[in-house]
């Protein structure tokens, strides 16, 4: 793997606090001691802090701003930050928030030690502060936990706690109201991680932890620790029966019950993964008579750039206050944009389904003699019969620069043309280039395709004679393809492919309408 | 590589559309088609509509609310949605927007034919309809592109078109107005990509391009193509100079500019990756003498899971209006929250920097005599010299279950001990702890110093005699620790390392304390 940007873990970390300080101007942002708050005045509000480490980002930074976090102190690579700056902040934070400071600190030993330490520091100074451990993963059961080998860790359920919590101190509640429901939510939410390709630190060659290609790690922690085991080969339904299994056991969430449903990227899940993921969950969840709410995706808490994803479930049952908190906008960065997750009542839906509209207009066209108009017809078959003999030519000739399927799309077209052709009609030029346009369209997606259908469109709108017909489709490719006579790309080129098409009418209609085309040709230009 | 969510590009793509469809109930969502809209009667706005294949998540379904794109209509992966697709959604699109429509469209062949396609099916059908291509990559220069081979391909660019073009119809502009700030914005911007690590497709095992591990490939497309050429174990400052040297070449930005710049996530680059990179970039184009005003840093227009990143330079010299535009707030998901992306002047600033507070607090405390201070004195001395002749086997011990460095951290504490013994009031015991306390929490910032630090801090704070410090230690640490008797972590369990501090206090001071320590320790419970 690649160090370009990653040179060492201290790099890293200070480079990623410079620019969150070029990106934000609107926030306090110290880089010397990692420290981020929101500058102003809260009077009696209460603060919302935490810190933890790097290599979790955006996590917390991404999560200062009004109605989430109010300041957020981090520390080197998964390393807390030091008793020392934890509590200059918190001196700090005091001033601005007379209510008091209510620090949110993950189930972490370190984070726990060293906010421990700043808050008994601030705590003898005077400074009104309480704390809440988050502890949302349910990978360890009591039972293990009960044996004191693992305890339950913090995962992606404090961004939830953030964002309710945030907007209890916006709105004016006190630090003892604000203690009581990060326990209640704390008692309300589980997470489960699961990984399936590891990171590596910065500057390093090895990966933080080992897992071979068709695996997945169930109930990873946020450091790469092992978790409830490992499944091989499994679908994304099997995978996700195995997590709601676990999860449930704790009965934190029930049937009936509401809940949020947070997934997390843990760095380089893409999105497609991210929603399929999602959409499993949401489809399980559901069908166990729980209704899911909200359902929140995105990158709210990584672990570099490891390739995995968090599962945070909350009950909000009986509290649809902490709903409304959710929903409430934040300034904060990494916090999604929320309007869109819930069904705006107050805005009359327009539409409930899409309406598919295929009547064809009408056009203004040349109307052949019944014998003309069979001559046009066994010319589209001639040329029909001729793509398909040379399928595999043209694949070849295609192949020596493209992805060799060119002969393939003109067969698709040809079959087309040719199952079609009672219903083009032959002896209205307009109406028939028309439907061809419309056969080529639905015939498969591809871009060859396309290129006819816009060109048999082009000519159907300035069918009053051959020739129009014929500048009308030249005109029509060149205003949606930027490449000009000479360029090598079938595709971006109208010239080359239209060589084989004057070709075609050469033989049949003659030299003069070969002629008058290539004066068109080198006449028109792309207008787009 | 793994394929837990990635069975098929079709099982993806489809997977991708039904998530969003469940996490966002506030737009209409149409899975089969592929169809995202603003679902509701815009009356005499511009409707702005984008397309294009699957593989590029967030764009561009995130990008669809208010202020930013009224529809989105997707592909397959990395594939065009068909022309039907695309004007079955126009037609709708246009009842709920009588201002005409603004299909924007990437510079990319199969996009501008089925685009092409479908905008004149429904011009002909009356649906007022312009378009404008997004061309901002300039990996290849004029010259190259005049040799016809190459173009400058859709980038990252398009983001900042959507919400300048978005903000200008939610205002109420004209078709013809945004058409002619569409061309504005196309000519002022450019972009370049780079890229790390390669994507693989869904349901394969080839990446989709090449790499060695310590190159990265400068002006590379969005799938894949190869640009400008490969760089290899360069330092990110000379590969932000290789990117600003080619993005200057064209004068789009120069010195005394006004500019924006949009750093974009290709999929799997790390924050702190992100932000090292928009800080150099930043840094440079400022070196240069160009103002940048907003500085933009997230998932955008990916590339799969490729490690890799967008750069976009916009340049708003004398356009106040665009910065505007672009600080308007959207409920488009994947657009970051803005508000803090720039000063807000309406908001007096607080503070300009952390004030520091180290006084240290009165706390009650016995007095030693003379005779028992040097006593204590040298106990401290005594136990320092023990913990440095010590380390090895520490080390060692933790080496067995641990990372092999609690010698060494004992080690560091000792010093910052003995090296300060003249400054500890040995007499006052508890200042003499709360001192110890501050040295071990400045002594490295290590698990073992903080909980030292923890234990000290909690013995001066119930100093009152020796017994009453103690049992202040033990409750303080435990407050912090969720550990119990028995578990066999160190840093999480204060049990088993105050057996060795009671084995010290035994030799020195004597069973009857011992016996004391045992009692409170039982007794205290962790209060947190």
């Amino acid at each position: 793997m690649v160090d370009v940007l990653m040179k060492s873990s201290e790099s890293c970390v200070k480079g990623y606090w410079k620019g969150i300080s070029t990106a934000y101007p609107g926030l306090f942002i110290d880089v010397e001691s990692q420290t981020i708050l929101l500058n102003k005045d809260r009077a009696n509000r209460v603060a919302l802090v935490s810190a933890g480490g790097a290599g979790h980002e955006p996590f917390g930074a991404g999560y200062v701003g009004e109605n989430m976090l109010t300041a957020f102190i981090g520390g080197a690579l998964f390393a807390a930050p030091t008793a020392g700056r934890i509590s200059t902040a918190l001196l700090n934070i005091a001033k601005l928030n007379k209510g008091g400071i209510l620090a949110v600190i993950m189930n972490n030993t370190s984070d726990m030690l060293m906010f421990g330490l700043a808050i008994e520091t601030v705590r003898v100074k005077g400074v009104q502060i309480e704390s809440i451990l988050v502890a949302d993963d349910v990978a360890h059961l009591d039972a293990d936990i009960k044996n004191g080998y693992l305890s339950r860790r913090g995962l992606s359920g404090s961004v939830l706690m953030f964002k309710i919590l945030g907007a209890l101190s916006k709105n004016g509640r006190s630090l003892k109201e604000m203690v009581l429901e990060a326990r209640c939510i704390n008692c309300r939410t589980c997470s489960m991680g699961i990984g399936m390709r590891p990171c590596k630190y910065p500057g390093h060659n090895q990966t933080m932890w080992m897992l071979d290609e068709t695996s997945v790690e169930v109930g990873i922690g946020l450091h790469g620790e092992a978790g409830l085991g490992r499944l091989q080969g499994v679908s994304t339904t099997d995978l996700v029966r195995v997590i709601l299994s676990q999860m449930m056991r704790i009965f934190v969430v029930k049937p009936g019950d509401d809940i949020v449903l947070l997934v997390n990227n843990l760095g380089s899940c893409n999105e497609m993964e991210m929603y399929t993921l999602a959409y499993e969950l949401e489809q399980q969840i559901t069908s166990k008579g729980i209704n899911v709410l909200r359902t929140y995706v995105g990158h709210f808490l990584s672990t570099l750039d490891t390739k995995g994803a968090n599962i945070t479930l909350l009950n909000i049952s009986g509290r649809e206050d902490w709903l409304r908190f959710l929903d409430q906008e934040t300034e904060a960065y990494a916090w999604p944009v929320t309007r869109l997750s819930r069904i705006n009542d107050k805005i009359p839906k327009a539409l409930t389904s899409l309406e598919v509209d295929d009547k064809l207009p009408e056009v203004d066209s040349m109307v052949l003699t019944e014998r003309e108009g069979n001559t046009f017809k066994s010319t589209i078959l001639a040329v029909c019969r001729q793509l398909r003999e040379e399928k595999d030519k043209l694949n070849k000739l295609d192949s020596e620069s493209g992805d060799g399927d060119t002969g393939n799309a003109h067969l698709s077209l040809a079959d087309a043309f040719q199952n079609n052709i009672g219903n083009i009609p032959v002896r209205n030029l307009g109406m028939g280039f028309l439907i061809m346009s419309k056969l080529a369209e639905n015939c498969g997606g591809n871009t060859s395709a396309a290129l006819y259908s816009l060109m048999l469109l082009g000519a159907s709108k300035s069918a009053t004679d051959w020739a129009s017909a014929w500048i009308g489709a030249v005109e029509m490719l060149r205003k949606y393809t930027i490449a000009d006579v000479g360029d090598r790309s079938y595709a971006r080129c109208p010239h080359p492919s239209l060589l084989g098409v004057r070709f075609v009418f050469e033989r049949i209609w003659g030299r003069e309408l070969a002629k008058s085309v290539e004066l068109c040709s080198g006449q028109s230009h792309r207008r787009m």
